[in-house]
């Protein structure tokens, strides 16, 4: 396997064309962004935690049988993955208020709520990532209502699976951020990262936030949150 | 009926209790407000054609079997309605593209949709009546999964009303806004009003907007407009 061309850079991630047309090579930068790019910083060792956090999470979450375009982890900060083609949208999943829906609906961070809900904001940096509800995803065809029921109960489904494993690790799944694209074949397929960067992930008994929002909020140091959550997967991965 | 003690005064309406507690009475105002409130004006005439227009709407709607909270116009400026309790969600319907969904997803005014959508948002000033989802209103608690369909049902039905009635007088019916409540038997009702403050409506043929949008963006005059939108409601009333 060998990496070719530069295909596309994100702000976390650069991905390359192999010689399979089928894979791509991801790398992971150390650059931290939030707030739709308005902040921004490289953290040493940033690159290398996500890849060893999202590496596991996928490699658990097939065991549990759930797929996704992750084939295999390759050095500290690259791993090999199915090539899709990914649906702009971002699919969040909530099971406590916080971060977006705290500030829009005036609800305190933390609160449970009665189910687990889905939400959609269209991935469109110059428009801002807007929230977008089932009926504009059909209308303005990114995608078909029976795409959008298969994406929610897949991130459901991933939920289920994430929220029992952290907890079993002391650790709160406040809230993530999945996406999805569609293989040669056209299935669709979890794709991009499951990471802190991705994730709100609370200490069970403290509350402390083990994730981007130390950056965001300027709460502490973040490879000493992310390491936490690394050496609590590793703690389970070695039990 | 006797007017009795101001219950509730709103951007451009009072709402006065009466000696009937099922019965309120409701003065429109010549006020006119845009983007949350930030812009203001008092515009002469204003309340007696959106008293007019919406006294008109009601009833035909009543004509067509759409059931509302009107029950009578009492004098230029009011109207008398069954009493009540507001859900505090604005149901949006949109056939076409326009305003903030146009400004969100940067599509092009007066895109055709491939069908009707309905979105909610929470009316909240303070907050700026964010966009909501379904899941987030039954989340919040705000309404029921079954009361959302219910309006969404209903907000579908006075489109197909609304729209052809509109078709048949040159006018377009790009988007509007309604509002509902629950009637002392917990029975909801469509509320508030329909008026050119509350829809998009735009001559067939030239696209001429008749609405409020020529008070938000300056095109011209409000009272003009919005007597046009009387003058052909009028033409088909008497014809």
């Amino acid at each position: 396997m060998n990496k070719r061309d530069l295909l596309y850079e994100g702000k976390a991630k650069r991905v390359y064309v192999t010689d399979n047309e089928d894979i791509v090579w991801i790398e992971y930068k150390d650059s931290a962004t939030a707030f739709n790019g308005e902040k921004k910083a490289e953290i040493a060792g940033k690159g290398k935690l996500n890849n060893e956090i999202t590496s596991l999470l996928f490699k658990m979450l097939q065991e549990n049988g759930i797929q996704s375009h992750f084939l295999k982890k390759i050095s500290t900060t690259e791993q090999i993955v199915q090539r899709v083609e990914i649906i702009p949208l971002e699919v969040i999943v909530r099971n406590y208020a916080a971060g977006s829906f705290s500030k829009r609906f005036g609800v305190e961070e933390g609160k449970l709520f009665d189910r687990p809900i889905v939400e959609f904001c269209l991935k469109n940096d110059t428009l801002g990532d807007p929230t977008i509800t089932e009926d504009q995803i059909d209308v303005l065809h990114i995608a078909s209502l029976e795409e959008i029921q298969h994406l929610k109960r897949k991130a459901l489904a991933v939920n289920r699976v994430l929220s029992d494993f952290f907890r079993e690790l002391g650790i709160r799944l406040v809230d993530f951020k999945l996406e999805f694209g569609k293989d040669f074949s056209g299935e669709i397929l979890l794709a991009d990262e499951i990471s802190p960067d991705t994730c709100r992930l609370w200490d069970l008994k403290t509350n402390e936030k083990l994730d981007k929002d130390v950056f965001r909020h300027d709460l502490g140091n973040l490879t000493t949150a992310y390491e936490t959550i690394l050496e609590r997967l590793g703690g389970k991965q070695h039990a």
